[in-house]
């Protein structure tokens, strides 16, 4: 029989630690295909370097929890009695001097009770080597990635056969969230953003309830579906009634680099190469000082993941990787322009898994 | 001129630490007004004792941090060159031994940094002093709420109109989701619950694909829109062609305790009276061992906050502070009922801000 552990006990052995501590979240939703509504409830999986599992599970949810079919022991622990004495339990059950966490999901006060249960216990941020075991998407991942992705495209087509002159930007982010739930997505993969004219320029800007495009504006989506429990984020930049020459001008910058990207991906590069590669098209333009954010990151169950497409990141990049290629330029109080795709990395290169059309399009 | 950092200062002070430290969350926004997308970039801000506050931002939202109008120092990184040196030079800027969190919304990675940066630093975990800030709602506040419920329960209108025996829980989700937006919903205050016949009996139920709701079936369906910043959740349960007496005498239950609930509701009663008042109706039924969660939990910015409803949390109730009210009973294996309300703490009582109706509803 095989053990659904194995890869999470060879981590902890790695990094000589007693067990991996899961909760709830991307990797626990990849190994157990269920999540739970975490909240001010700890919820906590110990996979230990040999052994039986254990768990740690809010009452309220134990019956979702048996849906995992879970091996171990479970100690649950109720609201009104809290979850000190479940920790203690758990911990006179599986002692433990060192443990790897996910430090980009775990919460400190989570971390607080573990560092309470097991008296001077090591926590190891381990973020990078458990997601890392999310970093090869299989065919069947791919074809999932697929689906939220051609999803999101047919909303942004919508959305745009929507969009006029005088919406205000809470007004199309609305067109867009409906769109997306109208054609099938389960979840939006982010707080999608909507920006036009100056606010193009920040690049997490959030959506003006106050500022109704008006024409030569650009109109930045950056947004995505979720399905499937995979990710979508794609965007686009369209300008509305005309673009200057220098908006044309910083679009087919943008453009270009973006291809750079795709034109230098196969295995064997380097995340670095691929930054370095689109950043040099957008450094040799006028447009350099614009440049803000590195070309992108890993792309799946969570919607920022390994692997970082920036210089300086030397790993290697190999088949079934899946990243954004999405180079942008910022004039701050003026305008942006960011393009961006979901890449996926094949055997003798890579293939777009986006394909909504990128040439510069202008609204009427 | 007012200090906007005066409740936080007094936190500190009365904690006897250096500094609170805020990470993007509802705490944030309730200060600032504006969020920021985290996911893997840390943003922080400092606020001491006294003086001037500090603040850790990534590069690519500094031109969103503008937008705060921020006091101090500002230590920006970029994701090139990571975060290391900007937490090194933020420690030698403020000097730290001590520090206050939010424990459940700060994750571990920024947690070990800090740790990293101040060697030795104490890191206690104020959650329930800091987000206790937000415990007492303002006139404005309760007006948000107000508009995030209406909201809400227009769209639970809107989604018991279209249900018909025969969809999914999935094709209701998305009726229920979409009919969210269409009214004005700027996010959804968390993943809807959705779950008919044996899934109603999981408190927290995720909506299946497979299954087709049929005559008979309790339909649970619990949800809220966010908007303004502010949450809704509201839960009802109906029923599909007809209601057995078993699940009629089980409604009737609920239904007396959350009453129960709204009777005893008034400055000066504990979350716990509430609480018990609630669990008491239940306890003397029948059904007494189909009690799997407390009465409920605050309201506000976040969809879980203080007060938490449940007996052996002695905080005396204020006016101004809002929770929700809902009892339930779930039968493993065969439904649940749950009923609930946002109930606003008011001078001489109470007020429900849910005002969608409760008497048992039978679809056609």
């Amino acid at each position: 029989m095989t053990d659904r552990y194995a890869e999470h006990r060879q981590i902890a052995r790695t990094l000589g630690v007693d067990a991996v501590a899961l909760v709830p979240g991307p990797n626990f939703v990849r190994l157990f295909h269920q999540d739970f509504h975490s909240h001010e409830r700890p919820l906590i999986v110990l996979v230990p370097v040999d052994g039986a599992p254990a768990a740690l599970v809010p009452n309220l949810e134990l019956r979702s929890f048996d849906l995992l079919k879970f091996e171990g022991e479970v100690f649950d622990w109720r609201d009104q009695t809290g979850y000190a004495d479940a920790f203690a339990a758990l911990a006179r059950h599986m002692p433990l001097t060192s443990v790897a966490v996910e430090g980009q999901v775990m919460r400190v006060f989570v971390h607080h009770a573990m560092a309470t249960a097991w008296p001077g216990l090591r926590v190891v941020d381990a973020e990078r080597q458990i997601s890392g075991l999310r970093l090869h998407k299989s065919p069947a991942e791919v074809a999932a990635l697929e689906d939220a992705i051609r999803l999101s495209e047919r909303a942004l087509q919508r959305t745009l056969d929507q969009v006029r002159i005088g919406q205000t930007e809470k007004d199309i982010e609305q067109i867009l969230t409906l769109s997306l739930f109208a054609e099938g997505a389960e979840e939006q993969s982010f707080g999608p953003i909507v920006a036009a004219g100056d606010n193009s320029a920040r690049p997490h800007a959030h959506a003006r309830a106050d500022y109704a495009v008006k024409a030569g504006d650009a109109l930045l989506l950056d947004f995505g579906g979720r399905k499937g429990g995979f990710c979508a984020d794609i965007t686009r930049t369209v300008f509305l009634g005309h673009a200057s020459d220098e908006a044309q001008a910083v679009y087919d910058t943008v453009l270009r680099a973006n291809m750079a990207g795709h034109a230098i991906t196969r295995p064997g590069v380097t995340a670095h190469d691929i930054d370095d590669a689109v950043s040099r098209v957008m450094e040799a333009s006028p447009y350099a000082d614009r440049i803000r954010t590195k070309t992108g990151h890993g792309l799946g169950r969570d919607v920022h993941e390994a692997p970082y497409i920036m210089r300086g990141n030397h790993q290697i990049m190999e088949a079934g990787m899946v990243f954004t290629n999405e180079p942008g330029l910022y004039q701050i109080g003026s305008f942006g322009v960011r393009i961006e795709d979901d890449v996926l990395v094949t055997d003798d290169g890579c293939r777009s898994l986006t394909t909504f059309p990128k040439d510069l399009m202008i609204l009427p």
